[in-house]
């Protein structure tokens, strides 16, 4: 059976952002292959007491740079959006509901395209005409994927997929399984790589 | 003028400890120093209005297994403290002292002793006994230094060193400067080290 890794984000993560512009290729180096998994980061954060990260003033100010530091280093576009932070609530069961209709390549391509969209472009994410042009330009029916965001079945998995990445260790995001590992950051990537390499 | 990476760091912190034992061999390798900087991490914290990551209970769990990967990776000894977390005014103090008493590279040496009986040893390294212990393995004058522990001039430096790293954006530890930019933990290394090969 191939390997896999368990990729969970949520689109207003610049950390899950930038490993998103990653995970594949790293995976793929290594013959595995990647599980895309959308969870919502501020229900993530009520449940273990953590908090994003921007809270202290000089670590805001810090990973403005840091941030602008990895991207440099990956060769990926980023802007500081004008909003953050925002509500990814309707963009992540978005994700969901793409997933359930077109299944998870769909998904995984509309991901990477409304991470670009926040993080490369200062788009509005949290706003459903962004999100349908967003699915529209990666192929998918986006009036479909739209009147799914508040199908019950939708915020049931969403939260079903949070609840799950919390059971198991998950803090922040991006948070990465490998073989019950938790790697936990984009500045995880290099650890999840040598277990990946280790894994043989 | 050599290049100078400045390192801030507190005996205290498990990812100060990993990053001390790769900054010298990292900056050697672009012909940079390293300048070795004892502060008070709790001060920082309080300072910065920033916690301890251990304080969200999932985020602690995970640390321990993130310590040991850094450790392997590193091939360094790791074994988690029993005494955690425990005070460390008297070690950082004692460390301004070496300073003071012996110079920079008798502070660095110190240094690398208190990590290692600490996050490799499970000694107590709050005890002046075994600071005292320590400093005589590494040739310093133990007298002298523990001594030193409780002098003004050293409670000033300890201090005023603190004061300076947050007035330059410093939050947690370890804290690295090159070239007007903090870069912040363990896993910044790789970036540290970017810095260094573009500035040629």
């Amino acid at each position: 059976m191939a390997r896999m890794v368990e990729f969970f984000y949520d689109v207003g993560s610049p950390y899950a952002y930038l490993a998103a512009t990653q995970i594949d290729a790293l995976a793929a180096r290594h013959g595995a292959t990647v599980r895309w998994r959308p969870f919502l980061l501020g229900a993530v954060f009520k449940a273990t007491g953590n908090e994003m990260p921007a809270r202290v003033p000089a670590k805001a100010r810090w990973m403005l740079g840091d941030i602008v530091r990895w991207a440099r280093k990956y060769g990926v576009p980023f802007a500081m959006p004008t909003r953050f932070p925002l509500s990814t609530i309707s963009a992540q069961r978005a994700l969901v509901a793409a997933h359930r209709i077109a299944g998870e390549d769909a998904q995984r391509k509309l991901a990477l395209a409304l991470f670009r969209a926040y993080w490369g472009d200062d788009r509005d994410v949290s706003d459903r005409s962004v999100i349908a042009e967003v699915a529209q330009c990666v192929g998918l029916d986006a009036g479909a994927v739209v009147d799914a965001i508040d199908a019950p079945e939708t915020k049931d998995a969403l939260r079903a997929q949070t609840d799950e990445a919390v059971a198991r260790g998950a803090f922040g995001a991006p948070a990465m399984f490998f073989e019950g590992e938790l790697f936990w950051g984009n500045d995880r990537l290099a650890l999840l790589e040598d277990a990946l390499s280790q894994a043989g």
